[in-house]
């Protein structure tokens, strides 16, 4: 907790009174975003209590540097800086927001974020999805090979794979439902059309902040200094599609058509608070290669993740969103963050400011946590029953699922992630 | 050929000399790249025989529309007007180098491309390889998996998978030998170190012209109007790293660490004249999909590929280069790039401007046409001897693998890609 500044501490709170006991928003979270509102182009903002800062109005207040970074409509910029310069802006957000001399200057640069429409927080270059669910990866292991669910690779190797920047969208945007190649186990050729077997899966996704040159491999040392910041992600997935199309190459139409992100870049300096150990192993487990030795005592993400889902009828009957799913994001994860970015530049790869890197599926080893209808419903064969008396297999025509993430530690005060939603349009 | 206009009349001379009769880049080629000379900025030109016309400096001479899209030092603005734009330049630029009047003003414009640095001709959105090379997938599936070397989806999904967009290169950049993890079928454990087998991968990328919206897929009959041209592209891969992480999730650190290409966007429009049938389907075969129904009586690609290796030893001793295969591209092609770009938006995914599309691996079913050393040394088991006397299985550090496609047609003039290089180093 040495690392801990001023900025993290829990009697801070903001003259923007929302702030102080908000879920997500507390002046000690202070996420970055881009937002557009009526009459505005986009720009970047940060998050504070019911409201958002917009920092293009607030450049005089801030360094130069810093200026400099946010003048675009996108992150990228900042994102490029490192750990250094983030450091620095979140020193003097939280300075703008808890010291009342600058209320009467900033108040005005302040917009209610139902006001606001959120973007895309940088243009993503490339997007990867690893696979470090341990437990997701056995559940559907067991389901598309059952003779063998875990693969001889999976102790060494951080799996991960190359999915679609394009259409890689923030929370709201709608799921239109996929059409695709689907094969019955007993037919003796697919049939095209609309996917039956919709699904979402439970996320987190991790912000790369400065980069490293291609033929540069970052240092599991200096991983962390490479992570500017998290979110939800929602890799939606459809099931028949992915059966029929993933051997020998692996997934690609079962993924590519969207991927749901929440809209807010929480960053690695405010989740310090709430940093765990990392999932241990068991006797049997392999020992990780040298390059993938984490030092870093707590480099866990203690973070509870959840799904919740909404059908029509839910709503039109005035149902609460049901939860799917609920558990320890450091629970479900075989590698950590800093082994998936030593991994994923080993060879030379570089990676690039905003790029975006999926964890993969977070399930816990209990039927609490489990991070996808495919397991939830075991790949179809039992339905879940809603509190609507609906049940659900996979997801239908107008329901909506939604993520959110909270970190909660003792002597900290709680932060969030806001949501991540998408309704299912036909 | 009613599609061909004046553009392509084999009798068009230029008055650049260097043009009339060159390998590649005659008057009826015209591709356009990126460059940069000694105290210039990058920008984009035209390669016409042994010069580039520096845009830039023509702007003048171009409509307005053109004059905004080649201001850029990227090729973005020019791939997202569409085919109807770029056919207009097209006709502006063939006009421009073969009519005398505009000698005068034009030839101080053009820089020797001895003399030029080739850059990236485009900011690459999203680079997404494929596999529809049937004799190369045929000839690796025996090596990985010898049971069953044609998957029983291949005859009716074009298999691609999303690579690596950040650590695509122009010609020439060198071939940093990555490390990685490889196991011994024998052996327990993997062990790390610098990849034992370092291979290429003969393709054929394609550029995307304009896009298509998330969840509007690309009907067949229209997805040569997306398609702006075609380059060279290199697949470096590491057999070992790729045999041992492929599984379940796809090809990842043995792809990601470097893919060349060449530099020089050779059009649609420059190809037509080459234009060929599809590979045919034998009795056996499946019909498509509907939606991968080719109307198109000549999709095919009607150029040969070839691949050549010049090793230090051979260098030293003044030996050319040695072919390592050569084969009509057409005929290695089980799906035409029109069934590659309906296939990849079916789901609705989105196609960007910039976007590079790898064809996969170009083997033909004959011996002189492997597309990499993992099929023409069967796996490492059947070493290729050099003119030089010395064998290889894979790579060697110091080895050049150079990478040529060129266009012959019955009465017209034939043009080539250049070259895509890449010299292997420890």
């Amino acid at each position: 907790m040495s690392e801990l500044d001023h900025t993290h501490d829990p009697a801070l709170t903001s003259w923007v009174h929302s702030a102080n006991g908000h879920r997500d928003f507390p002046i000690q979270n202070l996420p970055l975003g881009v937002f557009s509102a009526e009459g505005t182009e986009r720009r970047i903002g940060v998050a504070i209590g019911d409201f958002i800062l917009d920092l293009t109005q607030a450049t005089d207040l801030l360094d130069e540097e810093h200026r400099e970074d946010l003048g675009h409509p996108l992150l990228n910029a900042w994102l490029a800086r490192g750990p250094g310069a983030q450091r620095a802006l979140r020193h003097r957000l939280s300075e703008l927001l808890s010291d009342t001399r600058y209320r009467d200057d900033v108040e005005p640069m302040l917009i209610g974020q139902s006001e606001a429409t959120m973007h895309l927080p940088c243009l993503i270059g490339d997007y990867t999805d690893f696979y470090v669910g341990i437990h997701h990866a056995t559940n559907v292991g067991k389901q598309f090979r059952p003779d063998q669910p875990l693969l001889p690779n999976y102790k060494y190797v951080p799996i991960g794979y190359h999915g679609r920047a394009s259409s890689v969208r923030v929370s709201g945007e709608p799921v239109m439902r996929p059409s695709g190649q689907r094969k019955a186990p007993d037919a003796d050729a697919p049939v095209f059309g609309p996917s039956r077997r919709l699904d979402y899966e439970l996320e987190l996704g991790i912000w790369i902040g400065a980069g490293n040159r291609l033929g540069s491999p970052i240092p599991i040392g200096e991983a962390a200094d490479h992570i500017a910041g998290y979110c939800l992600l929602n890799d939606w997935s459809t099931r028949d599609v992915q059966a029929w199309e993933y051997q020998p190459l692996g997934p690609f139409l079962a993924k590519n058509f969207l991927t749901s992100i929440s809209p807010w870049v929480v960053t690695g300096e405010a989740l310090k608070p709430f940093r765990v150990a990392a999932m241990p192993r068991s006797a049997s487990d392999p020992e990780p290669l040298d390059y993938l030795r984490d030092q870093d005592a707590e480099p866990g993400l203690g973070l509870t993740v959840e799904a919740l889902i909404s059908t029509e009828a839910m709503r039109a009957g005035g149902l609460a969103p049901h939860r799917l799913s609920h558990g320890e994001a450091a629970a479900a994860m075989y590698w950590t963050v800093n082994q998936i970015i030593a991994h994923h530049t080993v060879n030379g790869c570089n990676l690039q400011p905003g790029d975006l890197i999926g964890t993969g599926t977070l399930s816990t080893a209990d039927g609490e946590g489990l991070g996808s209808l495919l397991e939830i419903s075991k790949g179809g064969k039992q339905p879940l029953t809603l509190p609507s008396g609906e049940t659900r297999s996979f997801l239908e025509d107008g329901d909506e699922v939604i993520l959110t993430a909270r970190a909660e530690a003792a002597g900290a005060v709680s932060i969030g992630f806001g949501e991540c939603r998408g309704l299912v349009v036909a």
